[in-house]
């Protein structure tokens, strides 16, 4: 079998299993969101309500974010021109850089072009560099972490979903002397469940271990400057590295990390992920900061955020709607196959104008297939109710198991 | 030693080295390009000459560009908000998409959020996923492929730069039914040589191998369209797939594969690091689309610039400033020592408001530590003047070996 026949069984494989991906087409509008305009395969538009954005305070939409965009691109032109080194370097991400100290309370930070680079590159390089050094790696953890790991073939030990206890046992099992790093995250992004932080730092501790925290589904979002949990909880300053991203809450793109001045100038020295690209466009350095600005500021896109998300849950309690229980801002409705959750999605959109992506693998494991609904300080009483109608009809419609109240 | 130690001890490394990177900090300016303003150290400002930008065009100043990119940030905000899968897949995404299949000739196409990703990713994905593939990797390939072949721990054969005869032996020693791929550059953006794609993929078809062509250093710059080497030459049906960046001449930010529908679309259904990351801004991918469908239809800016490349030559010669000759627009001025290469880069910012970053391990070999000079067709004959004054000049106060007439 050659190559290409090899590719197209292998594609053949993930229809066959309800896995092969279609991107749905949107033209989201400032002003507008969360509608979008739909491009539907048929070459057709028309306006749906998005209910599975990362954009989760809308700040993407903020005039604010837009509107500082705009003002430095017509400044100082579109891309950065070069890498870090060789020319790439702009005022704006020096600012933004400063920015991103100040809120996770940090000596430094770094920005990279996307959150999976900064993980990518800053675990690969920290794992690989320092000799000797053993990384317990949380199951859960992110892809850009797994293959940041994967990346430095270091000694890598992973401790079960949020279990500090096991993380102890490892740590205890293993050479006192060997330097040791926890790599786990805040918010997971799927379950929306949250990590014990105060205790895995403890045990941390203990081990005289780095700790590395994945805030990217929290900055912006929880604590009173928006510095996710870690600020929320007290313990920003128990965590040696911080790592964020911009595409998210913040609305923009890029990644980056936090953490000791040290720490920070090794990576920004060794890190090939960090060296060898063109930097992000100063005027995306300029948004992101306009809007941590904004966020550190402001209290009430966080209030107004919460307070939808509860409206979101309880609507679906009303009508029945099994959903995941959390802590945090994320909505899973679990529906356990993936064909069956590509149907859902797909009669939402076309007879609801309600657009949840189906979360598939590789994305959750098989078997936990599920809608996952992030709902926005920009959806009305109205948007819920027309979702939350929409589920129960389909709830109804075919047969899916109802929450037991 | 703990780990805080040993990076401080790998920092000073670099140090005594001569191999500490300060970053210049700039600010670029609309309609000023190729000046921008220099932030010092000491915090003053100063106007500087760009003299080693990859906006190789000055695309990234355009209005066409701009003006594009300020109307889809006002039209569809900042980010994309989501993954590419998970509500991030925009409308102008897709439209990017279409002109950089057209752009090379192929079926599809598909954006990543750098050309380092798009490398990492699709090399990554397709040496790891293809069983008992061989990959034949030039010995100057750049760090983003290096990457992504070594996170597929493929078995992987490392052909002498250039030398398709010793790509030759080596794909004649393996097992004539294993899949095989060539993977290499068309410029080599250092020392600005370029490949014999011909002949080398006049190899790959004896063996039957895939190829794979990086062209970030010559799309949008050769060609009658911009298509990069592989279009003037007529080859661009010979490549599988053909990689390049939207951040260098095309003067905004991301990377891409073209290639065959069902290579593109196995690459975007299993690439970790396509799957789990926040897609491009849509007004990011609207200013590249302006950008390759101006270069496409304009060949102003190429003629403009081959001129200029040609004066900067010219130039030098006449003062006896050694530079590496070279069929492509890269203007090398070997030095040899990371801290002479650093000294002059120095006196040329301070004394003479010539900003060329010194280049040096690990973007090069040590050794051959060099001034890499890009000159722009915005470069004017003043402008060339007076860099080569200030080289002549720096010439005869240290002594540097003059190129012999
Ligand atoms: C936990 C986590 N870390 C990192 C990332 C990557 O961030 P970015 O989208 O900025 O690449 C994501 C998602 O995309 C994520 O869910
Ligand atoms: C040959 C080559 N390929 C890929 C890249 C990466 O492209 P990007 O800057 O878009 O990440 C670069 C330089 O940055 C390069 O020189």
């Amino acid at each position: 079998m050659n190559a290409l026949q090899y590719m197209e069984t292998a594609l053949d494989g993930l229809r066959d299993a309800g896995n092969y991906r279609v991107f749905a087409e949107l033209e989201r509008h400032c002003s507008a969101f969360p509608k979008a305009t739909f491009y539907q395969p048929d070459g057709e538009t028309r306006e749906v309500t998005v209910w599975c954005s990362n954009d989760y305070l809308g700040m993407g939409q903020s005039p604010i974010v837009t509107g500082r965009m705009t003002e430095i691109v017509q400044k100082c032109g579109a891309g950065a021109g070069g890498t870090r080194n060789i020319s790439g370097t702009n005022h704006y991400h020096v600012l933004l850089e400063q920015e991103l100290a100040d809120l996770h309370g940090k000596e430094a930070a770094l920005i990279f072009t996307s959150g999976y680079v900064s993980n990518w590159a800053a675990l690969g390089t920290l794992l690989s560099k320092i000799p000797g050094i053993i990384v317990y790696s949380d199951a859960l953890n992110h892809a850009s972490m797994i293959e940041g790991i994967r990346h430095s073939r270091c000694i890598k030990r992973m401790f079960r979903h949020n279990d500090y206890r096991h993380l102890r046992e490892l740590m205890a099992a293993d050479d006192p002397a060997a330097p040791k790093l926890v790599a786990f995250e805040s918010v997971y992004s799927m379950d929306g469940d949250i990590s014990p932080i105060r205790e895995i730092c403890d045990v941390a501790d203990e081990f005289g271990a780095l700790t590395y925290l994945d805030e990217v589904h929290a900055v912006g979002m929880y604590g009173p400057r928006g510095g996710g949990v870690a600020e929320r909880e007290g313990l920003m300053d128990r965590l040696t590295v911080i790592e964020g991203t911009l595409g998210k809450a913040f609305g923009v793109m890029g990644g980056y990390i936090t953490g000791p001045s040290i720490l920070v100038d090794f990576v920004r020295s060794f890190a090939s992920g960090f060296i060898f690209t063109t930097a992000l466009p100063p005027a995306l350095a300029a948004a992101a900061t306009a809007s941590i600005h904004h966020l550190k500021n402001s209290k009430f896109e966080r209030k107004m955020h919460q307070s939808v998300v509860a409206k979101v849950r309880a609507a679906l309690d009303a009508k029945g709607i099994p959903h995941m229980p959390n802590p945090s801002h994320i909505v899973p409705v679990m529906v356990g196959s993936a064909s069956k959750c590509k149907w859902i999605s797909d009669i939402l959109l076309t007879d609801f104008g309600v657009y949840v992506q189906p979360i598939n693998y590789p994305t959750v494991a098989v078997g936990t297939e599920r809608l996952r609904i992030t709902p926005t300080p920009l959806h009305t009483d109205a948007d819920i109710r027309h979702l939350s109608d929409a589920l129960c009809s389909l709830w109804s419609r075919c047969a899916l198991a109802r929450a037991v109240a």
